[in-house]
């Protein structure tokens, strides 16, 4: 059996603050560092500046467009799944990493935090969503206080999956 | 044209308590008193029980499953879709509403949510989630305090939607 | 348990010659009277016009759209379920029908046969595809040779399906 | 703006004769040794011996799984997408490659066709599905020898595409 590549899927919205997009960038970089593949939604924002980050360190990156067209993906996306299928491909952002850092967001990054936790994947949260039902806190999200440790704790988490 | 039907979907957790069934259960009873359909997930607890409330009232039961078998929806389902998409289905439960009623929940039903508000579909909310961002706290979702006020918010919310 | 609805769903293009849309129309009309639920895309050719035959003879007419807009569907659809799954959505068009009815065709239409056959759900051909592969002549679809013969063995195959 | 991958989808049935499998596995090789990145269904068959002949040549394969599973993929996947949304993601496969080799093949394997001739991506056909609608033969798959010609093709295909 050949090896398989480590995935870490990086979340957020469209449009970001400045900050935000530092921060991404810099998770992005950390990423390709850790020899890990960044999976993102190949579209701008968040995912645009992660996808720098690891690109530029010399990773792969893997965009999974919710549209037909391949040349819809950012800049940094060396490899675009063409997924055709919308927003509902959110799912597959979720579920193709074997971690999940979410960064700020909008409700795509909510919906696919959701698709996560209910797979068991861990997430990791950067100034992202917090959620509550009839006054219990979900309490799943595991919180980074910046980029390193966000990638250190995806990475920590990866290395107690089962195999 | 012939007139479209009215549709309103029901979105919650397959367990749920005694309490939160019987929610659901009124819920669907006064969809369908109001001549709406009711759209779900197929599935059961509070997709079950408020197909039930909607059927027994002579309403129109629609499940959106996750599966690849018509048989695989609860009882109560007059008429299955079958979209073999998996948990992906999520989306289709959101947007084949002109509303949203979400009654409690798990993370799939989190997920509805948000796929329903990127969208700019109502939702009210019977004791379910609520979420916040960077201190900043959703409040998108309509608080509805019964089944009956729950339903006449739905009803508002669709009036006002632009035709 | 409340008895749940026959589906027929119907396939063909979006474009089409007056004949296969009289065809279509037929069909539809002949779905209805046999008091079952029409399934299709939702839009326009082949689809609206089995739409048009159903709902004037009163039918329930179920339109599975691959966009984000109830609105999109042809006018004669009762109810749009809204995928947002592009084309995607084909297989959901195909399995939602308890047998299919493929009039005429496009690649969509291709894609929903052979959807359709895999999941073992009955198809007959009213002028459309035929298929073969490395000379072995495809023989599962069930050629009709108008609309009443089309939708009588659409019938007669549901009938026959393994309850 | 960092280079993308050069992307070529290999489709087939899961099950195959020696013959095909041998086909299939030189295709594999030959795409590695252009350099370009193998897509497929990730699972066994014509998929497997595919990713075979292009992992062991040292290239990229990419797998895009319809379960939930990242472990369900064959051996020779180095990069498992997990879409979770079952032969649906058959659309994926066909529209995420430049260019879609097609191997002999079942029904899935006609509706990855189907796909992708709808979108225009070309489609180069070994021993695969032929098809004809009223009569009017279907000739827009391109004829290829042998697995060297496949390749080839799906090559000169891809640089005749608008940029």
């Amino acid at each position: 059996m050949i090896e398989q590549l480590v995935t870490i899927s990086v979340i957020g919205g469209a449009s970001a603050t400045p900050e935000f997009l530092k921060l991404a960038e810099e998770v992005g970089r950390e990423i390709a560092r850790r020899g890990a593949a960044l999976v993102c939604g190949g579209l701008e924002g968040v995912m645009e500046a992660a996808c720098k980050g690891a690109a530029e360190a010399g990773g792969l990156t893997i965009g999974i467009l919710p549209g037909t067209r391949r040349e819809d993906c950012n800049q940094y996306v060396k490899l675009p799944i063409v997924t055709s299928i919308g927003y509902a491909r959110n799912v597959i952002v979720a579920k193709s990493g074997q971690a999940v850092i979410a960064i700020d967001g909008s409700y795509g990054t909510l919906s696919e935090i959701a698709y996560a936790l209910q797979a068991g994947i861990p997430v990791i949260g950067l100034k992202t969503w917090s959620m509550s039902i009839n006054g219990k806190t979900e309490n799943e999200i595991i919180i980074a206080d910046n980029a390193a440790d966000a990638v250190q704790k995806a990475m920590d988490a990866i290395a107690m999956l089962p195999s």
